[in-house]
Order: structure tokens, then C-alpha cells, then sequence
């Protein structure tokens, strides 16, 4: 019988404060960095779940909502979506809060496609995702969906885009 | 009369070394890592074009093709390929070389979205691009392609995305 | 009416992965990194409850239990405890999970006091700490025992500590 | 016979300068990374005392004074107290210098336990510490009593501690 | 017959941007880091030329001009000039410019050596340049006389340097 | 009545313990990470001595005798030799450890010059050095005759260092 994980089971926090060296000369946080953080707890929950390490393969899309500053909170949850043979994705998005106004938004969401490895680095077999909540059963669905328009742009412009 | 910018006004080229604290427990570089230094170059290729303070509103896509490992020398390019209104689309590639082979591979691949600030952190219009070469044509005319589906696909899953 | 908060409502989950430079020469995730980690997770914690900036003001003890090491994923969590007068006491403990074999260990606890401040940096009142849980209630009782060895040992060692 | 070394054949210097990442948002040195260096300046200087890798065990205490801001000078000093078996007590003291005014204030004491290892990982006998000066003789002589509460305090306490 | 390579086919480019922890506390970009910065891509230059692992031995010189300021754009080049034997001595330059205004300043030069590596770590002969420009003939021919006053000012001072 | 004052008031010790991240891919402590030690203990000398923020002007020279490895305790000790006008000549040395074995080598020794600054940026006049010991006075003397060369070799090759 195959072995099944919910998303829940993997999924990771990390919280993190803006620091001065995390910004940019206007004080705002710079999205590489931030990219840095989601992608660590990306990681975390990909190796949670596949319990072998995992390395980044893609960023589907990143979209930066807000501007964070200098002190703010910064939370990061990362969620497993779905499992396709070796390949997972991980939905990542990102709060910044204000520490004397307590106001809390959303800065950033993010899907990032990591894959798994055996001991010798070679490609592993993902263990599948069974999705429980609503919610969760719809970024289930549409991971399949994310992936369709990534085939087909790849093979649109990788004749061009090694020339530049 | 508007002033144009050529793309290789504003090329940007980063060299670093992958070092310990860069890699996984296997070795090869972070991809969260690789997209903080890409993230940068960028920057800095998206504010030498704008003759202003640019911050990072979305990653494209990024695609990782090669693992690079402790002690290869990473060479990174950003350049930009269109500006609309007050954003600016930069296409960042990264290449590895190994010191003793001279084995130089493409690594990774990203399309990063930046938006220019005026001092008081309002959009600033951006300085349109003049592209000169035949693949800066080709860079320029696709720019609007890729922004096409990431409407749509914005349009799409906006609606679920913070159900999670 | 004085407002009070319960511990679960500030409390703060910090992932973070042990890299080389985290590390002795043994491999082994150095003390003070892991400090500096659990400090920041239990500022989060206070600056949350406390709505107010919030700086270190000791270490009640900090012990560590087993070595996490490079590639151990280490989760830290920051709970409060009590707040007296402007300071607060924030609990703070470890966890370190091999990635392969799932084993998840903690590795330290430690008992951290921080105050809050006012804007121009004098002592800020803390809102008071309401204990919900049988467990909540015992680390809030235990708080004021806590207290009392640290002021008699002050009082005892202060007048040689100045002298070596 | 066995072998005696002195405190002052260990001591450690550590100067560092205050940069803004070392900092909170009011530009206050933050406690977790001092007690980052400390712990290195205490690792020194119990790795010289043992001549063999020594990793933090726990920290007693550790009372941060005063503030330290950026731009200070910040001296730190280790001193080893007395060593029990395999483990070994060690002093720690910090002061910030203002570079415009000179003023030079203690801003935090710790006292840190170190365990030496053998090549292969396990615990290693310490050397035992000769005091000299009257000051390392009292330091030496209540090693040995701010063992005691600590003993008592984690009888006390293990019960629930894990139960949070 | 001997291999002989051009400078211009090592020549190394790093792009940094000063962030505040890399400046003091007037907001001046720390010569130290600078260095750093130019002996990575000095490193990267000789490493590119020498086909092997190569280390700093020596620098000439290095003189700093101009201040660079947070956000500043830092552009570091790195060119060899002559190899001697298993030595290697690179002409490293970095530029700032300020975002804003456009301007760019040269703000430090460096003469740095370094020596080739086997990988037994014993030194290796390097691979002898070829100059090609009328520039480049100048610094190869000005590379043997730099190197004459260091080996007489070490006779002179060699005496004394070790009795401080 | 000027002001004077000696080397040893301002004499600055900094420890470090090679991590790492701070090698190269041989495990050798990098040069340009060394020279950020040197340069910030350099620094904090002279800011001592002058009372005032000092800057990095040049480095007169910089060798490097041995090769320092992961896990080696390093030792920097920097002392002013000689004050002129607002420049300041800092000797700075540094030796590396190795635990286990005690050794203790020399693998560096640098010249260092810096400029005080007023609080608005501008050149500020130094304090006068006294040296009291011989060796004291011989670096005293010693510093006008390498400041000698150091002129002479600007004057010679100033024409075409611009121009490569």
C-alpha cells in the first residue's frame, strides 16, 4: 500500500525581523532576501514531507504585494500542495507586522517546485500528498493546472533565450 | 523627446564563489541563495537603467537546470529586456565553473519584474528600452507575451489563494 | 479594565537549518548561534505580547541537552511565561530533526528576561499575563520562584564580580 | 603529577565594533548576538584551558547591564573560574566604549559551563584550574556553589518543564 | 612549446551594492570589507587564469580615494598583469557610483599576489601572460620593478618586525 | 601643552576562530576575510588613540606567511606606530592556533594607514604618539622611512594606473 501524507504534517513556520543589511537604501525589505527566507522554509517542508533532502528546481511565480520595513515581523508558512513523482510544490507566503501598530499584511506569495534525492543524488520517487480540507484539495487540483502553461512556455522560448 | 536606454547600457555582471554556508548538506548551492545574488544583479541592472531606487514586485519564473557546488566560481548577468509604465522586466542568467575543469554550466534561468520609486517611494515612469541586436528585439517583442498569462493566471487563482 | 493576553496569543515558531558556519569543528551547532536564534524567537514573543519594542535583559539559564548538527533542522519555540511590573519572562526550547531518519530531539531549553520600553527608551508597564492551560499555570506560578534565587545570588556575588 | 594551569594562561580578548545588523530597530545592540560573541570569547578561552574542542554545556546566567549602541567598541573578556571533571566554569564580561566620549561601561556578565570532548566525541577529563590572585581564588572557591542551586533549581523544575 | 594566456581572458567583474553593515557608523563603506570584496575577485581572476586553486600571498598596496556610501553601486575589476613562476600578481580596481545622481568615482586600486596551489597543496608553476595592449605591455614590464622595492624593504625591516 | 600618548594605550586584540565560510575550497582561511579583521581591529586602534572615527586610507603592505585552517584560533594585535598630521600608521599581526596541538604560528603582518575625521567628514589633526619602549621607538622612526617610498612609488606609476 502506498504511504500518503496530508499537507498539514509538513507544513513549517519560521519567523524572521527585518534587520538594517535585510533592506534597501529606503529601508525596504529587499525581495531577494525574502525569496532566501521562503525558500529555506520551503525546503524545510519539502524534506518534512519526502523525508530525503530536497533541492530547489523552480520558482513558478513570485508576487510581492507590500513593502516590508526595518523591525517588522516577518512569518513565513510554507504548505505542501502536491507531490508529482519526484517533483513537489510548496506554497509559500509571507506576513509582515508592524510592532507598535500590530498591523499584519500579506507581503508575498510564492510557488516553488523542489525535488527529491537519494543518497547518491540521483532523483527520488516523492511520497503523495493526500489533501484533507477544501481549501487544500483545491491547490491540489489546480498544481496540475500550474504546471501546464510552464511545459508549454518552456518550449516557447528555450530556442531563444540561450542566445541572448 | 522621450530618451531610450539600450540594454547593454545598463548589463550587469556579479561574480562570486559558492562557499560552505552557500550549499545544502549535500554540497550544492541553495537555490534561495542563487536567487538572493540573481535578485541583486538584477537590482542594480534595473537601477543603472531607471536612474532610480527599484525594488523587486515579482519573479516570473526561475528555473534551476544544474547543481553548483562549494568552491565553483558563479557568474551572474542581468539585462534588461523591456519597461512598461513604471516597471521593468530583467532577465537574469547564471553560469558555474568549476576552477580545475573550466566546465562552465548554465545553472539557472529568471525573469524578475522591478518597479521604480520616486524619493517619496511613489512609481516613478521608467525609461523606455531601445533594443539593438537581433535577440534584444526578440527579448523586447516576448516581454509582452510573458506578461500576458501572468495576468491571467492572476486572474484565475486570485480567488483562492488566500484561502489557505 | 486591565487588559490581559494568554501565552498561545504572542506565541512564536522559528525554523531555521543548521549550516557549516553555524558549526565547530566538530560539526556540532555552536551554543551562542543557537542563543542568538532563541533570542530573537523570544523578542518576537515578547515584542508581540508586550506591543512595545522589547530588549534582553538576562539569561535565567540556558542548558543544552544534545548537539544538533550541520543539515538538522531546528525548530525553536518562544512562549511567555509571566510579566511583572515592565519585565517580561519568555520560555524558549529547541528541537533538532534529522532529516533522514525523523528523529527530532530538543536540545535546549532556556528562561529569558525581557523589558519593554517606551518610545524615547524609558521602561514601558507590560500587559499582564493570563494563564489558560493547567501548564500555562504552573510556569506562571513557578515564575515568581524562578525570580527569587536570582536576586538573593545577585545579591551574594555582586560585590566581587566588578573585582577580577 | 598532574598538570595545574592558571586563568590568566587562558584569557581571551575579543574586540568587536557594533554594526547596525547587531542591532534592534532602536539601535540597541541585541543580547542575542552579544552573548554570540561571548560564547565564542568563553569557547577560546576553555579550548586553550583544556587544549582540546570544548562545547557550551550551559549558561548560569548572563545580566545585561546597559545598552550598547552602534558604532561602540565593544571588549569582551573569558576567564576560566575552575573546572569539575569534565566540565569548566567560564567568567564572561563585556564593555562598550564610545569612540566621541571615551566612556567605557560594563554592559553584561555570564557565566558559561563548557564540556570538553575527546577526538571521538565523548566527554575528556578537564584540566584543573590553579587559582593565584585573590580575586581568582574567590571566583574558584564559588564555582563551586553556584553549582549547588543550579542542581537543586533543575531537580525542581525537570518534572514540568517538558510538559509545556 | 610553453601555453600563454591573455589578461583580458581572466578578467573578473563583481557588482556590489553597500549595504549599511559594510559602513561605519558616518555611513562610509569599511575598507576591510572592500578588500574582501576585491580579493574574491582578484581570487576568481587568478583561479580563471591559473586553472587551479590559488591563495593570497601578498598586498603591494592598496589605496582607497574616494568614500563609498550606503547604496552606493561597487564596481570591482580584477586584472592580471604578470605571473612570476608559481606567483601571480592581479591589478584589482573598484568604481562607486551613486544611484541617484549617476556618478561614478574610482574609490580604491590594489596590488595583490597570489601563488598557484596543486592539489596537494604544494605551490605550482603558473601559466606565463601574454600582454597584449600597449596598457597591458606597461603594467607586465612596471610588474617587475613593483616588485624589487618589496623584496628590499623586507630585508630592511625584517629584523625588527617580529620584536614589537 | 600637546597632548601625546603612547602605543600601548591604544593597543586592540581581537580573537576569531576560522569557520568555514571564511575558507577557501582547501579549507585555507581566505586573505581578503583576514584583512577584515585586521582592518577592523586596525580601526578600532585607531579610534582609540585619535578620539575620533577614524577611516581605512591604505594599506602600505600586507604579507602572508602561513596558511590558517577551520577550527584555528586566530590572534590580532594592532598597535599605532606614528601619528602625521590627520593620518595614522596602525602594525597590525596576526597569529593562528591550531586546539589540539597548541601550535601557534605567525601568518600575517600588515602596515595600515588611517585619516581621523571630524564629526562633518573632514580631515581632523591627529594626536602625537609617544614611544616609550625600543621597539616602540624603533617603529616610530621606521614609519617615515616607509612612508618615503610609498610617495615616491605614487609619483612613478600615477601617470598610467588610470589607464589600463
Amino acid at each position: 500500500m502506498i504511504k500518503h501524507k496530508t499537507p498539514s504534517a509538513s507544513e513549517t513556520i519560521k519567523t524572521e525581523v527585518v534587520c538594517p543589511n535585510d533592506t534597501n537604501p529606503l529601508g525596504i525589505l529587499k525581495g531577494g532576501r525574502l525569496v532566501e527566507w521562503m525558500d529555506m522554509a520551503a525546503a524545510v517542508c519539502a524534506q518534512t514531507h519526502a523525508e530525503r533532502i530536497c533541492v530547489t528546481a523552480a520558482i513558478h511565480s513570485a508576487d510581492f504585494y507590500k513593502a516590508a520595513c526595518t523591525g517588522d515581523i516577518v512569518t513565513i508558512s510554507a504548505r505542501i500542495t502536491r507531490s508529482f513523482n519526484s517533483s513537489l510544490e510548496i506554497f509559500v507566503f509571507a506576513f509582515a507586522k508592524n510592532v507598535m501598530t500590530g498591523k499584519n499584511d500579506l507581503i508575498c506569495e510564492a510557488y516553488l517546485i523542489f525535488v527529491a534525492l537519494n543518497d547518491d543524488g540521483k532523483l527520488a520517487k516523492a511520497i503523495p500528498v493526500k489533501p484533507v480540507s477544501k481549501s487544500e484539495k483545491k491547490f491540489y487540483t489546480e498544481a496540475l493546472r500550474r504546471k501546464q502553461p510552464l511545459i508549454k512556455q518552456k518550449e516557447k522560448y528555450c530556442s531563444n533565450e540561450k542566445k541572448l
